[in-house]
């Protein structure tokens, strides 16, 4: 099928680009001796998955527990749960996963760690355990130093869970003009000082994970970290373009869409809006726009409705006509991938794969 | 089943608010003669769709073609495409929805009316057309004058379509201090010159349409319309409250949330993000807070990430701990239903129906 008969809006992905994304990074995790365990939340398609352990990564990475249930049919090992599951019925789905991977999860309070202890005694199974440590975020994650310890000696304490080491989001390092090198030296110092730590109270960390997509190249310079989980290097966005990690041409995934209006002089409507896109800002800035549009990279897609995107193509330098297809690299892909049934894969011109998004909409 | 038992995050519906609602604004409707054809994009639900019917509803609207197709099965005898359709398989998929249900799509360009009218004279179909008009939200529709009049006419010589009159979205009208009366008179004054307009040209609008949730009230203010198409009113949310249009016991859906990490001191972080509620902010002010913690309403729920909601609870006055539930009613409930595969209707404490959400991510 040619890519111009996929009714849009829809996700298209350039499986060459795809393709070198992911090699790209398999060959720097090894390089650098980091193990890589991706997040699968930017693609939560298992056929992916599977794709990602063949070029050599450990391990998949989920959020929700639904999500597990998806991805460990890519016939992952190993599954890493980045969130602490909480309440009986999530952990009974967990116990059912960890019969076909080994799963580890990441928690960060005794309350966590507890139930899952008791839902690992009561399924006779084994759980891997990560302390959640906050490297400067504020999201989740004990603070490091005495807090982290005592969650951890709790931890090894906790019959059914052992304790594999810790695990941070550096999710507030952007990048910006230096690569996000400054930060990346302070996040350094944190961890080197949280290992000595630990080092000291005579705990052994054999995990130590971090590292996103923005940081992703600078992994090597944090001593100590051995393990990246990172997601939207897969397909990459706006948002790893802003953050200097990539170039437009390293993105991979673009939302095909159609103009439905151009009554408005100066404006056209396409037929995406936060149904298709989000409503993502850009990342840091705040920035009120939506994405790139390659084919007219000085339009500014500046709003969007549920349906309507609206963007500004004064300063296009062509004109539109209703009828016009178009595409844009979307700010946040992700959250894009979550609100579309199925996606594409192409080369050239050519529909090679149609993906359902199994993992679309695990909330749960 | 109790209430409890549902795993988080989930969308609940109380079930004697929703019904309260719906028979609040069918009467409203009949009482000022206004035909009534609700947006169906609030609830996807062909169930709900129904119920609307049964209460007086002359018919349903969708956004989407995928939308028609779900949404016709509901049994209305009428559905409005309130989007232009553009591009050849979706138009010969909304010929099949129209052997079931008369159907009217509302456009703003002689471009969509001949693709329109080329694919029901295919069909051998008739199919009804509303001529979009701007009033001021500048998204899309002509603006009222000249370039209406130009459109209607192309409209009338298009074979197999009938022109049945205007519609328009007064989507810029949020409400604020006065319930936005003065920018209600100003749309009255608006519609009433474009009908002169069309009556001096000796144009026939059998169906003048516009309205929304947050100026549904004053739609009898608005001399000369005849038909109004609210969608949110059924649930209602943070948005129509803030709109002055209802009160938060008016609020039918809420997002039953648990909290997963107290790790930093003066913060929850509850375990639905972007992913369960969308990232759209509060409308018109922009105010970047995603939510009423109906717990405790002085929590303020600032941020999110896709599975992240972060909560300052500094002034909440009361205490969290890992494991609570809370309920959360949404800035914007339209676009959260779009993200949950089934939501649960409620009375009391006992959940009483579990509806898919047949409706969900129909982008094409």
């Amino acid at each position: 099928m040619h890519i111009s008969e996929i009714e849009t809006p829809a996700i298209m992905i350039d499986l060459d680009i795809m393709e070198r994304n992911l090699r790209r990074v398999a060959e720097y995790a090894r390089h650098h001796d980091l193990r890589l365990r991706p997040h699968t939340k930017t693609h939560k398609i298992p056929a992916l998955g599977r794709m990602q352990i063949e070029l050599g990564a450990v391990g998949l990475t989920v959020a929700k527990v639904g999500e597990a249930e998806v991805m460990v049919t890519s016939g992952t090992p190993d599954l890493l749960v980045a969130y602490p599951v909480i309440g009986r019925r999530k952990l009974e789905r967990l116990m059912q996963v960890a019969r076909a991977a080994r799963v580890t999860v990441a928690l960060d309070s005794v309350a966590a760690a507890r139930q899952l202890s008791d839902a690992a005694r009561e399924a006779q199974a084994a759980i891997g355990v990560l302390a959640e440590v906050d490297a400067g975020m504020g999201r989740v994650g004990v603070a490091p130093g005495e807090e982290l310890l005592q969650l951890i000696r709790n931890l090894e304490r906790l019959p059914h869970l052992s304790f594999e080491g810790i695990e941070f989001y550096p999710g507030h390092i952007r990048g910006g003009d230096d690569g996000g090198r400054k930060e990346i030296d302070r996040l350094g110092a944190v961890v080197g000082e949280m290992l000595a730590g630990l080092r000291r109270a005579g705990i052994e960390a054999r995990i130590v994970g971090g590292g996103s997509t923005p940081t992703l190249f600078h992994s090597h310079l944090v001593a100590g970290m051995n393990e990246i989980r990172p997601g939207t290097y897969i397909f990459n966005d706006k948002n790893t373009v802003v953050a200097g990690a990539c170039a437009y041409d390293d993105c991979a995934a673009s939302i095909h869409v159609t103009v439905v209006s151009i009554a408005r002089p100066g404006q056209i409507i396409i037929d995406g809006g936060s149904k298709t896109f989000s409503s993502d800002r850009l990342g840091g800035a705040g920035e009120a726009t939506f994405g790139r549009l390659v084919e007219a990279p000085d339009a500014v897609f500046v709003k969007l409705n549920e349906e309507h995107g609206y963007v500004d193509v004064r300063r296009a330098g062509r004109d539109f006509a209703v009828g016009d297809r178009l595409r844009v690299i979307p700010n946040h892909i992700c959250v894009a991938m979550n609100l579309h049934e199925q996606v594409y894969g192409f080369r050239g011109e050519t529909v090679e794969q149609v993906w359902k998004v199994e993992g679309r909409g695990k909330l749960q």
